[in-house]
């Protein structure tokens, strides 16, 4: 009976780096949380134990660390950055694709009656971006931008109906329900150079207003209108992946305490939930 | 030998009411964590497990919901609203003091192309505002305003030095480090009417210009400073706490690299962290 | 251009659910929380907003209390369990396949100077059992077992050396660290009948021991190790996937305060993490 | 007008320490997260910036460090180790007064089918012990200990009845409820000799046999029980505080699926919860 290597990948988690780009008046807070994992040929790490072509995670870390000094400037884009890190472990002999993820967490510049501070600030809400890229030991690269943890509301324009019914099928119909959700969006552009900050700016700003402004049939729908609206305006992106949680606002029943509940006071839940995940993309016409 | 009951107190935690304003063009979303606490008569419960004198969590639930449909609008204070919700407790017999502590998840509404969105929102960053509320029996109430999860970071104007040495004093004095908190402030107001409102949004830009403003000789002189600020600039407050954590940013040792590192590669760290507490209040001579 | 709907899930998760089988003397505790994920023909939902083929996230949780009435005893594995809610929802005409992941929650009867209650219990550590099962609509199933959480450590019989040594690979060999980690394992089993109580037992005993057993050459090696005794002890397992985060313990440099450490106390740490992910599985010839 | 620093204190916390004790066949794993706070005349630190008489937060963590190195052995309490690090700060001039709070993790020896293994340990579950110690420079000291995240429940044996009604007291009577709870509990020490180590062993079991023994009519009533049970039968005990969170299980109806539900499936809650907080103590007759 033989017994084999499957799958296999690691690599360093987490790794917390700041970068602080200064200038003469003010500075900019570069505040990232990067995930490196290689593929490659690492079997006898594995079933030999043998170490000689490991590149250690503690590396992993300290390449990160090295590589932002020179290559994380004041606005480079964290698909840039990813890139960069990406190329640096995709040229080593034993890895065949590398995966870096990076997280950045906004820092906006504190507001004061004298204008804006140039060395304080403040972490910002709205979502916090996010790039995967991945590079191939041939030179393939796939970029996908997103956001994670953009938490939004709709308070009229949501239905859900028209369900199949079944005895165990007991929600009632709504044609009006809040709809919340905290959306993380994943988008993958196609080839081509790119200003990869406008074009998130861009994106995230669709993916609001059409949230904003269409009717809502459902989480589905939602995902699908909102995926839509950013392939109609914007040419670079290719696909769309939305994976909303649903935690639900139940309308109180205040009739016990003589008190009308217009639709107007609702109890938010977190558990359970909800959770619709979706692909929208462009069909195989567009070639 | 007698045994005895001591201090005691109960309540309700975590109740999480959405209250819905509805407008002709917009909504506005009052979105509200409430914890309700009361402290009283009740040693027979304990020590006979004789429930009749008390006041069940789960009603407490029930008339915070209740009274945000009469009582909770638009622009109601969350201090406002929770001395309605603290009155109703005081005024029962057995009720000798309540505690309400109201955190409010703030929502902006969506900026679109067209405009403002009337009915979509994204839940805003910049700290969670808070009001403690308590109220006694006998008709005393004391109310608390703060902020919680406030997160600022000072680039520059931040030094720590000076401080006394032995063998374990190894940190090197620095005139210029990150300073990064996650501020939890309470102020306390005195009596007289007041705006709450416009009150919270005044000290907060105080809180934010003074962090922005001051050299920095440590994390408990930034208290100081904060603090005497907001005494200084508004009259309505008595004295303010700070509770605030000092996760480190540490400059990375990029030499073995062979790359330099100006002040500008850090490690942001988690644990362990300095926690600094002080209040900052007006003197006796005040009255 | 056309614009389509790529890969699509939707279900309910976090469904919270306690049962208490009653028995003369003693209770058993099942606390177990389900995620319920459906795939199938669901593009009108979402391109079309059209709910009538569209089984609701309520309905799923519904379900899967009214199923717990009767098909989860005191003995029914997780596994069984998940099969009896994959069927259900699998036999839906527009549903292809169902997933169905159920976490277990231990509960152990508190042990009295009078014996074992059986009434009253405490939480159990040592991990949390976890059954993945996914059911298609042509009758396959496919049927994963695993733990979560399971937290462990060796402080001896564990090595990091001999990785290929660049400027930036600075972490010094050694021949004895802390290995701790917090195991997350699923293993899949081939067809036949099996006591998925007792397998699951034991597979979790085969992995405590070949934890404790072996001498680790790297967290690579060790799932290797691992995996293989499962595999040699288990016929029943077919494959083997882990996914073991490497929070590191760093030795504390106690010499500054004139104190040897001789390698004793350590720093514990966080982030950032290694995170290594392998897959072991009977090979090709076993078919 | 005069401004003035009120209360104030600092201190390192989250000192996360792992100390191997070894031994021939095995070690010991002492893992301690360690909070430390000083109180004493730091008013220049804070109103001046003036930081000669700050001891460093860092150095409090170096501290830790070092003298985990001599006074943490195989058996050392945490009590111990507390006042131990509490005495060499409150020697401090400027310090009046020192709290050490150390939470400690269990690790248990795993056992295999040769034994129990000498160098392998998985974290136990079952609450975490902790230790809070304060020490004033005139030598006092108050040593509590207590243990945090004791899960326990209770299926029998446990009631709510009897509560005052109104409109809003709307929870129906129950003799048969679900007591879930996660206890936290901290108990002080009289003056003495004292073993803590089967002091701490012999309290959690009195709580436990306690918790599952006694009939309760509440919360309330179950602390008042079981403080009253550690008070009767450890006589170094002057005082019991818990702190019980009450997250509800609520019983299904399972009717609308033609499914009957004998006090069987309970739905698990989070939010909002109960929390019910009371000491027992000694009488003031006691002396």
């Amino acid at each position: 009976m033989t017994i084999e290597l499957g799958a296999n990948r690691y690599g360093k988690s987490a790794i917390r780096l700041v970068k602080l780009v200064r200038g003469a008046d003010r500075d900019v807070v570069r505040d990232l949380t990067i995930d490196i994992a290689l593929e490659g040929d690492f079997v006898a790490a594995h079933t030999a134990g043998d170490n000689s072509r490991v590149i250690a995670t503690d590396t992993m870390k300290n390449t990160a660390y090295a590589l932002a000094a020179d290559s994380l400037g004041a606005d480079t884009p964290i698909e840039a950055f990813g890139v960069v890190l990406g190329r640096h472990f995709a040229a080593i002999e034993q890895v065949t694709s590398v995966e870096v993820s990076i997280a950045e967490h906004d820092w906006r510049p504190v507001a004061t009656s004298s204008g804006v501070a140039g060395h304080a600030f403040t972490r910002a809400g709205g979502g916090t971006r996010r790039a995967v890229v991945r590079l191939a030991a041939d030179g393939a690269v796939d970029v996908r931008a997103g956001i994670d943890d953009l938490t939004v509301m709709k308070t009229s324009g949501s239905a859900f109906a028209g369900i199949p019914r079944d005895a165990k099928a007991t929600l009632a119909d709504t044609d009006d329900r809040i709809l919340a959700t905290r959306i993380e969006a994943r988008w993958r552009y196609g080839g081509g150079e790119l200003d990869h900050n406008a074009e998130y700016v861009a994106v995230v700003a669709t993916l609001l207003e059409s949230f904003a402004e269409h009717e809502s049939a459902s989480v589905q729908h939602s995902i699908w209108v909102m995926g839509h609206a950013i392939l109609d305006r914007h040419p670079a992106v290719t696909e769309v992946t939305m994976r909303l949680p649903n935690p639900h606002h139940w309308l109180v029943d205040l009739s016990p305490f003589g008190v009308e509940n217009d639709r107007s006071v609702f109890l938010a839940t977190r558990e359970p939930y909800g959770l619709i995940e979706a692909t929208v993309r462009r069909g195989a016409a567009d070639g």
